[in-house]
């Protein structure tokens, strides 16, 4: 039922890393920006091992627990401390400060995987009964305490949905199948791909989420563009909740009312839970040509962008455009073999100067990829470049492209090298119209810098790309770096990490940017929905929750404070 | 603040009307095809005159009259019986039956217009204080019984939004509208297309349907497949709702928990009224080119609209498939120097049958249109001929798509003369899968012919075609036709057409079509809603209707029961 060798401390599989060989101007280039003291670069801090860790006892009593092994099977479920270790948190910065640190007061006091959706419906059954929280978990990739026991003396029960992992119908006359909540990305596609179809739906975290918790959290995939966001793509959703099944009719179109299925999306398992969905897929492309294109500016690219966007004869499958300090960061720390790095080392870093390009001080590239058939994607491309170059763009080749889908999945394991060296780092992302969008950008980034600077984590670094775009309007997605506090107190760090983030929401809110656009709600943005959807909009999402969960029992504290 | 001239027993203005002039072979045919009795044809039984009509006086008494005018101003506030006629109706085929009849036992007692936003939210709290249900109006073209009055002693008052009928704001860069929702199609159009825009939403009721209505009803264009169902294009909602206002935020998308958006669409002014929205809109294309296909049977016709859908390089802004009968009934009865009626009379006739084609007895045709600039429209025919001929598609050329450009909005108004001859006539509508649309159309088609038999309307004559579809799906839609039962009461008429309505309704759900795909649910539809949704979901509407309408006073007993 568990992902071998999975990173309980950090992100994905031990046998996976994100190498830092070929990449020497890494670190120089990193302490120069953050101003890091040299001992973090020379000392790594460890996560504490297992053994250390020592958790609270499973606040089910004996006769709780044999009655749920009873219901569900004993080898349903696990009290064990690597289970419930692994399920205490989700992938944010915040979670693997705590988790490396051994801090980890509230773990759920036990997991169980269901095999089917009738253990489900008896499971919520017998939790309402008792008052045991469920939280449904999938590939635990949430960066925003999406699966966090809520604090409290309530006994909390994770469900992972990691037995409910199949394909279970594909229609190819209708290009739709119907999917099990629990399957990851790879399951997803591997079994599509086998009938020729794909779902297109790629995360960062595609090795790990699952269609599920992606539809629970209104996820989208890096190829968005093409294959819309995850909201577009379920035809019908059915779940689980505490007073009954629900499930939306497959159908590709109706007028039956308020939207049902539109209202499951984004529920994030304060409803109940989703166990499948039938979703809208497409065929497997012949061809995946993605390539780099550079800009003297952001302008210039955003405007590139969106003409990109707004021309009903171009169809790109992903979109990316990185903001001068992003351009800057592939450019002198990529693999020195790869990708602009390496085109920067090149002669044509020289053609580039000439030609007034400057990849580390001003210089934006865009990455820009058509999925298809052969002769549709040079059809794309030619009428492509064209856009481009109406706005100077130049095309860098398919070396950028092919670097980028290497990586593709790879930061996060930065992240776990970053945290071992006292570097603070996380991702804020939003989104707006295309008049709005210079305006919510130069707000974000001024709001992270000031509030990196207060918490006396130096200068900072912060990047920023426009990706997920539309005709009309895009989503900002920005990194910041900078030195952590020195102080080892995991809650110390968070207080830090918590001002940035702080400042930045009301920033983004401020300026008209919504308040996430695919990283969802869960715990940490609970406090801002409030001036995101307004009063009315509260009250009647308390009472959808009220109305599919009476007694609370669903992902208590996430989505809408408890 | 009314349309002048009109027609408040029938569709439209005065000025306007379906001419049969032209059309020697309307009446024979349809005579044969309905069995019709000679004195049908030969006499028109014509609406009451509005003097023949008593309503019952006002519920509202004379201190609550005087309140509301002190409260909205003399002029907003109107309770004579013009204004309560036309606003106790919509326009369905049981609407027009009982206008036409001068049966009118429950109109509203007072029909208002307010002038802004304020005057409707000082109007709920008026209404809420003194229990008076609110019907919010706007073109007032339900054809399910969505803006009638509720059976019962309460007080009503009609909302007519006739007065906000703005584009409040045009953002070019982001391609987006704020309009009013009491905004017409024409007017809606006429702003737009002023500053090189469209909302790109055409639906048969256009000329006299607004933005508000569209929204609320979760509405479908004629163009659908180039623009999108109404439910795609707000990027943002506003409405009062008698617990305050809530408006959606004004992002391409976003992350931030389940659609409150997607709830306020097709909530049909159950929650409250919607005042305005930011609609996504289109630059006005230079062409539009339509043109007939003839295909040898409906199922090569399906096969080519399929492939038309799933096309990742065709965006095609129209795609209709008439089945045989349709096919026939243009062929038969259309006006003779125009569209399919001149092409089967003329040498065209001779060489279809040389080829295999039938207009009368098995050929069905599509109507296929392309939107945008010259060079574009030329390339998307190329390919869509290409695809057509694949499935035996001939082209007959652009006479068909001038002839139905010209009668699109024409429809309604043949109605009027069609009951004023005995003739019983009503459209049903569903969505369904590609793998399931021909299960479900003869499902649909057999069901609607079996009902009319036995409610002793004779043969009739059923009609289909295909539009608003998608890669994944699409919608049908069917027309009866039969003679209607010789008992002059209008509640005998009603109770034949019910029988109908309920037989073929309960087969489009038992073939797993949705209940409606663009005509929402009033109060025609309600009693299916639960088998559409299912008990749980019933439940949530119903608590979040509850939420945003606590005293009941929106639009009692549509979409739900009270």
């Amino acid at each position: 039922m568990d992902i071998p060798n999975l990173r309980w401390w950090g992100w994905g599989t031990l046998d996976q890393d994100y190498s830092l060989e070929g990449r020497p101007a890494f670190w120089p280039t990193l302490q120069k920006w953050l101003e890091l003291p040299d001992e973090a670069i020379e000392h790594e801090t460890l996560p504490v091992s297992l053994e250390e860790i020592s958790l609270r006892p499973p606040r089910l009593d004996a006769p709780m627990l044999s009655s749920l092994r009873r219901l569900l099977g004993e080898e349903t479920v696990r009290t064990d401390k690597r289970a419930r270790v692994e399920h205490a948190y989700g992938k944010s910065y915040r979670d693997l400060i705590r988790v490396r640190a051994g801090h980890i007061p509230n773990p759920p006091d036990a997991v169980v995987y269901p095999a089917d959706e009738g253990q489900i419906v008896a499971l919520l059954a017998w939790a309402a009964d008792r008052g045991v929280a469920i939280i449904p978990f999938g590939g635990g990739s949430s960066v925003l305490g999406g699966v966090e026991p809520e604090p409290g003396d309530r006994p909390t029960i994770t469900l992972d949905l990691a037995r409910l992992d199949h394909v279970l119908a594909v229609d190819p006359v209708s290009r739709t199948a119907r999917i099990q909540a629990g399957a990851t990305g790879p399951e997803v596609e591997a079994q599509l791909n086998a009938q020729g179809f794909t779902l297109g739906h790629f995360p960062q975290s595609f090795e790990f989420s699952t269609l599920g918790g992606w539809i629970a959290t209104r996820s989208a995939g890096q190829n968005s563009i093409g294959y819309g966001k995850i909201e577009d793509m379920p035809q019908a959703v059915r779940g689980v909740t505490p007073v009954g099944i629900i499930e939306t009719k497959n159908t590709p179109a109706t007028a039956a009312g308020p939207s049902l299925l539109q209202l499951l999306i984004g529920s994030e398992g304060t409803y109940g839970v989703i166990t499948e969905a039938t979703m809208r897929i497409h065929p497997l492309p012949a061809v995946q040509d993605y390539r780099g294109i550079l800009f003297h500016n952001l302008e210039d690219g955003v405007a590139a962008f969106r003409a990109l966007m707004q021309n009903p004869d171009l169809h790109p499958a992903i979109v990316r455009l990185s903001d001068a300090p992003e351009t800057a960061a592939y450019a002198v720390m990529g693999h020195e073999h790869h990708g602009l790095r390496r085109l920067a080392d090149d002669l044509l870093g020289w053609y580039l100067k000439i030609r007034g390009y400057d990849l580390i001080t001003g210089s934006t590239l865009m990455l820009l990829g058509f999925d298809g058939d052969a002769e549709w994607v040079t059809r794309q491309w030619d009428l492509a470049l064209e856009i481009c170059g109406d706005h100077r763009g130049l095309s860098l080749g398919r070396a950028v492209g092919r670097s980028w889908i290497r990586d593709r999945y790879a930061q996060p394991y930065l992240r776990d090298t970053l945290l071992g060296h006292g570097v603070m780092v996380d991702t804020l992302e939003t989104a707006t119209t295309w008049s709005n969008l210079m305006h919510l950008y130069r707000a974000m980034v001024s709001a992270m810098k000031g509030a990196i600077a207060a918490t006396g984590g130096g200068p900072g670094y912060v990047m920023t790309h426009i990706s997920h775009a539309y005709e009309h309007g895009a989503s900002l997605y920005s990194t910041f770096l900078s030195r952590q506090t020195p102080d080892p107190d995991p809650l110390a760090k968070q207080a830090q990490w918590q001002a940035v983030k702080q400042a930045t929401t009301d920033a983004i809110l401020a300026a008209g940017g919504t308040l996430t656009h695919h990283h969802g709600i869960g715990r940490d943005h609970a406090p801002w929905l409030k001036e995101e959807i307004g009063p009315v909009g509260m009250k009647v999402l308390r009472t959808v929750k009220q109305t599919f969960d009476p007694t609370g029992i669903m992902n208590p504290g996430i989505l809408l404070h408890s």
